[in-house]
Parts: C-alpha cells; structure tokens; sequence
C-alpha cells in the first residue's frame, strides 16, 4: 500500500499517518519526491482500512497494490478451475466450450419448451436454460411460472439428458431452486445481492454470474469472491454486456475482452450470451463467434419455438429454423477450436 | 406504438404486422414514407407486446409514444405527494428540504452514535441514518451488526426525536426492519431486486429507493413503480451519482439534474446524497448545496463521530465538527429556498 | 417525423404545430392517443428543422424515423463499397481481410522502422502504418517527426511495396501528406473535426476514420457522410475502442458489435484496431481474431523493433518477434475466413 | 513513480527495470511484498517514459504519483488566475460570476441579433455568444455565416458594450477571429485537436476550453496545459456536459462536480453551460444555479430572438422573454454568492 500525502501537508499530519500505521504492527518507509512525500506501507496489509487511511488528514490518495479478490485469483489458483456435472460434461479450462439455450422464460406451452430442448439435444447442445422466476424492468410484464415453470424444465431434462440453467431471484427460494436445477444463475441485477451470493456459497451446485450491466471486472470477480468464499467452489462468470452511451443499436456494449482478461486474473470459467448482449438477433452469430474465438469457455442464447408470441425477450430470441442455422455455425466453430485446444494441452 | 418498417420489408410482411394488431382488436394507420414504410397503432396499446412485435420479420423498430410508468407519473397525479411522518415532518413538494445524516454503518460504540445524532438533532436535521446490515463490495469487509445495530438505532430515536433511516436487503429481513425504521432503504445495488420492491409494496412504511449505479432515470421511475403498484405510495427517490468514465476524482458522477427531471415526471419526492454520490468529503458541501438549489427535497449524507477508524466509507464521511460548519451552510441555503417556496405556493 | 405532444398541451399549441408543417409544405395526420396526441409528418422532411418543432410550446418529443445519413448508408447503396489500391489490394465486402502494422510514431532510427516493414511484407500484411504528425494529451509528450517521417514511411514503401497509412491531423497538412501517404488516417479525437473532414472529402486517396471514443455509431457514419457528401467515396472506418467505466484492465472498451452493425447500415469497410481498443499487449491477438470472426476487413496494430525503446505506446506494441507469432495466427484465420467468403460469394 | 511487478516475476525482470532505471541516472528502491514486489522510483521522473517501463517484461502496472499537468496546477501556481478584461470585466477567483448569452449559431438577421444583445445587456450579461463557424454532426445541417458572423458579432459588441465570445475550428481562423473576438472558444470536439491548442498557445486573446463529450478532468487540465505551455496563460475551463447511458431525459450528463475539483486542482476559472449540458429549456435555470452555488465563475447558456425558427438548437434555446425572466433569477442567486464571497476576501 502506498499513500501519497498532500503537497501542502503538513510534518505533523505526515507523523500522525506514520503512527497510524506503525500502531498497527507494520512498518513504513517514506520516500521524499519533488513536490509529494509517499508512504509506503511494509507487512500484512490485510489488517489496514485504506478508507480510513484516506480519511486522515494531509492524505491525498491511497494506492493498493494488491487487488482485493484472493480465492478467484490465478495466483493463489494457477489451474483452471474444470466443472464437472453428474452426466460427464465438463466446463472450462480447455474443454470444448457448451451451449446453453432455451427460451428467456418458461412458458404454459410445455410442448413448446420440448420443441426447443429437442432441437437443443439435436444439434449437441449441453444444456436448456429458462427462467422460471423473471426479473422485469416493468412490473406489468410477466413475471414467470414459478415452481410450474422448474417443473416444466426438469421434465424436459429426463425426456433429453439436458442439464438444466435457471435463475434464482431470492435467498427464499434457493432450496426449491436446488431440487429442480443443475447450475443456478444470478441475474445481472442481482450481482452485488451479497445475501444471495452467501448462501449460494454454502450449496453445492454450480452457480453462474451474470456481470452487472455497470459492473466492473473487479467488482465482478468479487462477487464471485463471496460464493467462494463461503464455500462454494463451483462458480461460472457470465458476460452479457455493459451500459454504455450509446442505446440504438444495441442495448448493452458486449465486453468481449472480458472473456481473456477474467482467463489471464481467474481460473474460473467464463461463458458470454450474446443475447442480452446486444438484444439484437442478427448480432447473435457473429458476436457468438466473436466470443468463441477470444476464448470463451461457452454460449447461452435464447431460442423460444415462437418467438413472435414469446412473453419475453421476443426481439432477441431465434426461432427453432434460425437456431439450427446458428449452432451449425457455432458447431463447426467449436470444433476447430476443441481441435487446436487438444493439440496444444 | 409507431412501428417503422424495414426499408425492403415485403408487403406480406408489412400485411402481417397489420393483422398481428388488429388481430387483438385495435387499428392501424399506415403512412407510406420516401424509404420507410410505418404503422401507426390506434387504441389501448397495453395488450400488446412490443417486444412481440419487434420480433415481426421485416420490422425495424417500434417507438413507444406513452411511458411505462403510470401510478409515478405526473400525468395520472398532477398534484406532489408530501410523506407525513408520526411527529409532524414532511417531505415532498413545496416543503422544507430535510437532512438525513448518520454514519456509513451503525459500530458496536453505542455511545458514538448518540454522539451524531444528538449533533444531528442539534443542527436542526430530521432523519438519523445508518445502516444495520451492509452490502459490501468484498466479502471481507465489515457486514454489520444487524438487529443489535437497528436497538441501537432505535435507542438513538427515543433519546432524539430523530427519524430512523435504514436499509433492507432482503424480503426475509423486512418485518424485523419493519419494528424499529421509520424509512426503508433500498440499496442502489438492489434497485432492480423486484422481489424486493414487490415485498415493500405491501408494508406501511415509506420506502426509499437509491438510484442503481448503471440505471436509467426510466428504469428508476419503473422501480419506484414496482412499490406504487403492490400497495404502497410512499416512495422517495434518492439520487447518488452513475457510473462515469472518469474515476480518478471522483467515484461517481452525481447527476443533479436527476432532480429536476423526477420532479417534472414525477409527483413523489427526491433527494439526493452527496458523500456517495462523490466519495469525496470536499465534495459534500458545493454538490449538496447544487443538489437543493436544483430542486432535491433533501440531502443524505454521511457523519461520523471518529471517521479515522470508521468500519466504512471513512474518506467520505464528516466528523462532527466538519458536520456542524456544513450543516450550518446548507441550513442557511434551506431557510432560504423554504421562504422563497412560502411565497410561491 | 412523429411529433408527440405533452399530456396538457392546449389545442392552440396543437393547431401551432400543424400549422407550422402546413406552411412548410407538408401534411399532417393527427392520431388521438389516451392520454397524448401525436403528429404524423408526411412528405419531404429533410426541408424541416426537428430542433425548431421541439421547441414549440406543447411538444414532448419528435422522433425521426429516418437516419439522417444517407450517402454512407445501405438504404441508397446496397452493394458493398471495395477499395481498389494502385497495387492491387482491394479492401472491402467479401476481399481477403488485411493487416496494417507499424509503430505508433516513426521515430528517429530508420532502420528500426524498415525492420518492422520487412517483417510485416515477410508475414503477408499489406499495409504500413506510423504517425509522422501525433496527436498527444500531454504537451510534455513527443510530438512526431512530422516530413520526415513521411518521408522515412515513404522509402519504407519503396523497399516493401507495402501501403502506407498515417495520420492527418490539420487541413493545412492535407497536401503534404497526400503526397507521401496511401491512406490518409483521422484519429480518434479528431472524428468530429469537420473542417478536416470536409476538406478530406475533396482528395482522391482513401481516408481512414477512427471511431472517437464517445462517439455513437450514428455519429460514426456522419463523420464518414461528410467526405463523402463533399466528393470522397473511399472512406474506411476504424473501430478502436470507446470510453467506458471501467479502466482497471483495458484504456477503453473495444466495440466488435460494431463490427456486423456497421456492416448491415452501410456499405463502406471497417477495420479493427486491437491494440489501441485494449491499451494491453496480451489482448491484440484474442481481440483482433474476435474482430475477424465477427466480419471485420481488416487489422491494424502496433508493432515495434524495440518497444522498451518505443516514444510512445510502448506497452500495447509487439516486438517483432511476437508479432510474427500472432500474424502467423491471424493469417491462418484470415485464410479460412477467406476460404469460406469465396465459397459464399 | 510505483513499478509493480507481477507476482511470477523473475529476478532477472526484476534486475532489468531496475538497470533501466538507474541507466536514467534514478534511484530505486525495492520493497518486497507477500506476493508483489514494487519498485519506487526516486529522482526527475519527468526524464521516464512510463509506457516504456509498462512495456518491460514482468511489469504488472506503472502508478504515477505525480499529475502529469504541471502549470494549470494549484500545486505550482497556488493563487486563482483572473482574467482581466478592457472593459473591466474580470473571470475568475471570487470575483462576481458572469453570464455569457446569445444563439447557438450568428444567423442573417442582425436585428435578432441586436434584440438578443440588448436584452443582454439590459440583464447586466458581460458576454456576447455566438458561432460564426459551426461544428454540426450532419454535413446537412447549417454551417455558419464565417466571417459576415463575426462582423455582426462586433457591431453588437460596439452598440452594446458587451465581449464576444466565438469559436475557432482551424488553425487558419485564428488570426481572423482574433480581430473580431475577445474570447476564442474551443469546442467540445476540437478539446483534443492539439494543433489548435498549440497554435491558441501563441495568441493573446483569453482562450475558452469546453469539455470534450468523453473527456476526463485529467485530459480537460492537460488540453488547457497545451495552450499555457504554449505561451497563453488565460484559458477559461468550460463543463458543458458528458456523455452517459442514459439520453431519454438529457443529451448529456452536465457534471457539475467538475468545478469544486476543478477550481481545487486548478487556479484557472471555470464556468458551466447548461444548455448544452442538458439540451432542455425546462432544466437551464435549475441546472444553472446548481452550478453556482457550486462555484462556477460563471454561464453561457443560448437565448434566440425567435427560436421556433433558429438554425441550430432550438429546444434548448430560450426566447428573450423566457430569458429576462431566468436571467432575474440568476441575478438574484449571483448578487448573494458575490456579496458572501466579498465578505469572505
């Protein structure tokens, strides 16, 4: 840690920050420069509150050295993290990157939902996504089916040996959540819900970050840092795009970067939705590629059997046709990618 | 609902967006551009999805002409709602702009909160903040005392006559806030937590909702609407800066004009916080008093009896001294505005 | 046009504003909402100033249906714009995307410049790119070598046969450079400078524009709309990365989406550029491939014989070792990209 | 300067940044942390290129502790620089805040220019505002009178008294808008074209700085750096607003924090816009006094003899009559932050 003093402090505040910290147990070394004296702090600076350092008079700013997410962090982990389901799928690392798919939200039509993880099986698809519980903007948009709608996919899960995705809303319903799904999503305005993100840390299913839409990488691999860190191992980041200044093509700015700078500073796996992304559905197959190629450990997109009458997200969702067309590409993709990754392990 | 066609949209395409409308027993009005064609909707326009449509082959784009929001809006009540609290204060329209001041979290020094808020009380100021349970960016940082920390609260009330001011973060937590906060808070990060917002729609107490770091002034009339709509009109908005580009002075950028514009579209109160908002403590008096200049209902900010060894926010909070000299500026400037809001109404 | 009126605008405010489009030439159709009343405008709108009828008494908001590019857009032209080089390469639609590489500044030791050229003629690129004239944010940084420099570009051009792309930054500089360069690049901060892109629009050689980082991708295609409409129609555009809150990781937030969007609004080239989009050298070969699965026609980035030594951008440029790794990488991509275009074609 | 090193850094790494170092003729000093070791610089860093050090091998960041703008800073230059003008007019320090008005763009009718000049005058405005030239995002919107507009400028200048405020696009202007004009504006766009700020370096004429719509504070301080360095000591800062996710409501997000930390940072006056920060007639006077109340030396804000029919920015312009009335209510705000900061002196 390093504080940079005030150009006009003073000796005294200058002395009063130095007993602040060397009250502490830890040691301090002060470098004179032209205009602006630096303290550097030596010894376990997890035992220090750089706000409080901040706070002390004279100070002009505190500069941490080290980053504040430590079980995340490749290195205290040098190994990717590979998540491993009941049914053999592995995710991360330099396994072959998945699909997920599914409509936005479960809807009555069960057939409906069938029609798609059919197509999902079909053309190799991991696993069905579908909310069941929906977080809307508006609250006169439909809200979801609820227990009915977990049903409906673990239903959908037997007839297809699909693993199931599925958003959990609130602490209340994580165990209900935990009988019917196989990896729990938190939503992306639900990723500084910190009470929802300690309890996702003491079950033991995998659970999957959505960045919120002004959430830094920091602070997102922070919130993965809670799950972990209250015993939960099995996290995946999710990428889904970004506010930005500029709403009239797309809704959200896709961070692809994302995708290699969390791989370089995490070994958890990382996917993208180019769904959401950009809420666009001629934007789906080149940002999924996009995101393949920089090395995303998947995909989750929406695919709704009609998307013309789809409840939600009908703008952005592909039909079944369109799917097929995009996971061919997808596919062949995944293919070269899986070929290059074996040959480099 | 204007729906602008591509400009090689087909006529059967054109010919089916016509029926998807009228199909639901509205009308339509097709005026042929140079390029574009566009299709007018004529009637009650909340039966249909515009999301639905959007997804129509051969549609561009659909402009909406009415807002979402409807029970927040002025247009369906013209006139302010003033919140009436048990001892006489009132916040909202043309009344005196409020103070609501506490430390960043409530700390096991019962004494040092009594301190503030005795000061608080002292200087005129209506409302003792603090939080019990504290949403913290890492999970290593201090996550506050909970119910011990709301007794504490509520002693500080009884020996002050000050209001309580907490924040809720989570639907399970509400009926223990409900014992002892006059006003629930929810968190910026929790703006969009609608099974949060629903829950608060149903209890009796006012409601405060602080502005999501990435959302929309939009988005942050629908979440107030979340409340309206489940049963509760009591909501206040608090402004405390967006996300920016530029971090480097400043954690957020304070958007002020928040103010007028939620005062123009709105009938409900605002205020805005300005130690969040700026994270700076220099920054507290010039944007609180731009805040009331422009509009706000009243300040929220932070004070604390030893800000250097504060468990949070300690680089933005005041000590008391500091709080005094400040409280006595903005005072001055509310005294003011309330005499010049006197003479208008 | 669609104008909507406010909730309580009188029907004289009305009458005001059909009777201004009226006296204009144009018809009005009148569609009475529930609670607001819009203004349907038709015939020629471009003879009608939309900031004038906002700012008549009653009206909420106009919203224009058509973009107001028109020389740059699809609609007009729908096939796609390919650039044709004096030497053969062409730029553009289904053509083989190409590499523009070189340092960010030429710098005083030529032989260092030539050994750049020659690796990237060795690696397939087509272009040499390098700043003679550099736009800095601090006064204190070097400032270019201005002539010189294009005319070290220039002698590199003729031992490599590459073209050469460099950076204009004043309309009095126009004709010297005209005289040395193949391409006549605008930065990224001077995107909105309308006087050099006027003037830019009445040369013959091709001039590259940088996205600037707040642009839209609307402003975007004005920026190129104003060559063209001045007489220019080789215009290329560059994405290089837009402003964004996070700047922890990456300088700015590298926009692929603009990639396809641009793509299917306008006919015009678009290139990428990784390393000025990310600021870190670890990212240009995850972007810059993510650039070209995602549609882009081409790469430039910065490379260096000595980037320890560089005079500015040393930690986002490649020495040439690492450059020929990562071309060998993107030329094997660029290969099938290629291979599947033709088979497309 | 703080050199970082990553955490699987080498010795060697180690050894080479410090050669690299003490080869300038510096000192190091290593501290050694748990996991980070971090290298202090000691000596004139001005003479390191801190992109280069960034660039060496096993360098994880370079934090620079002093700001790179050196005159603009209070740390150099401790007093507040007013601006003095030939009438007596003074910018700056605590001297009485002033208000610049006028139309967005010169047009033809001199006699509206001449109603809004006098009505200026008439409210006590010290400055006349209006573009001979004009920077317009479409090549299809109106350009400016030039040189017949800044003829008009200066014969409202002789019949009323009041500076003309204009702004400058080319370098090759400059010399012509120096005999018309008393203040050269720089526009948001132009903030980073370096060659103007250099050549605005070498003239006596008070040059005015906007923000650019993506600029941080740091690059707005090292714009105004270009012209002191240069020679000219009499920039005026101007926030006119920046681009955010949210442009429903506003254009721009106008971040009025700029002035507190700006007038903190720098001694060089600042004044706000708030016309163009928010692009809304309604948000002008509640925006303003923000401003002032936060320390803007002053306020350029437009006001149109005819606004319906202006060329430019209509909706946020204000007619004489709505003016008169604004201007009251500034005056009055203005009239009390003078006498406090009269009696503060």
């Amino acid at each position: 840690m390093i504080i940079v003093m005030e150009h006009n402090a003073t000796i005294d505040q200058l002395n009063r920050v130095i007993k602040y910290i060397e009250d502490r147990g830890l040691k301090t070394q002060v470098n004179n420069g032209e205009l602006l004296n630096v303290v550097a702090v030596i010894g376990d600076k997890s035992i220090l509150n750089d706000e409080s350092i901040a706070a002390l008079d004279g100070v002009r700013e505190v500069k941490k050295i080290q980053e504040p997410y430590k079980l995340v962090s490749r290195v205290a982990h040098p190994e990717d993290t590979i998540i491993k389901f009941p049914n053999g799928v592995k995710l991360g690392g330099l396994e072959r990157p998945v699909l997920m798919v599914g409509p936005c939200s479960v809807e009555k039509d069960f057939e409906g939902l069938l029609k798609v993880a059919q197509a999902a099986k079909d053309m190799g698809c991991q696993f069905l996504r579908g909310g069941a519980f929906k977080p809307r903007t508006s609250p006169y948009d439909f809200q979801g089916l609820e227990e009915k709608g977990l049903q409906y996919l673990a239903r959908a899960r037997e007839k297809t040996g699909l693993l199931v995705v599925t958003e959990v809303m609130d602490t209340m319903d994580i165990s209900l959540l935990c009988k019917y799904a196989d990896v729990l999503q938190v939503g992306a305005r639900n990723m500084q819900n910190f009470k929802l993100l300690k309890a996702l840390g003491r079950i033991k299913k995998p659970v999957m970050i959505k960045r919120g839409p002004a959430a830094t990488i920091k602070e997102f691999l922070l919130a993965a840092e809670y799950v972990v860190a209250n015993g939960n191992p099995n996290v995946i980041f999710c990428e889904r795009g970004v506010k930005g200044f500029d709403t009239h093509f797309t809704r959200n700015v896709l961070d692809i970067a994302a995708v290699p700078i969390i791989r370089k500073f995490s070994h958890l796996p990382i996917i993208v939705d180019p769904s959401h992304g950009t809420g666009k559905r001629y934007l789906i197959e080149p940002m999924g590629k996009a995101a393949l190629v920089a090395g995303s450990h998947g995909l989750m997109f929406e695919v709704h059997h009609d998307p013309d009458n789809a409840m939600c997200d009908g703008a952005q969702s592909l039909n079944i046709e369109q799917f097929k067309e995009i996971a061919k590409s997808f596919n062949k993709l995944i293919g070269r990618i899986d070929y290059d990754n074996k040959n480099n392990k």
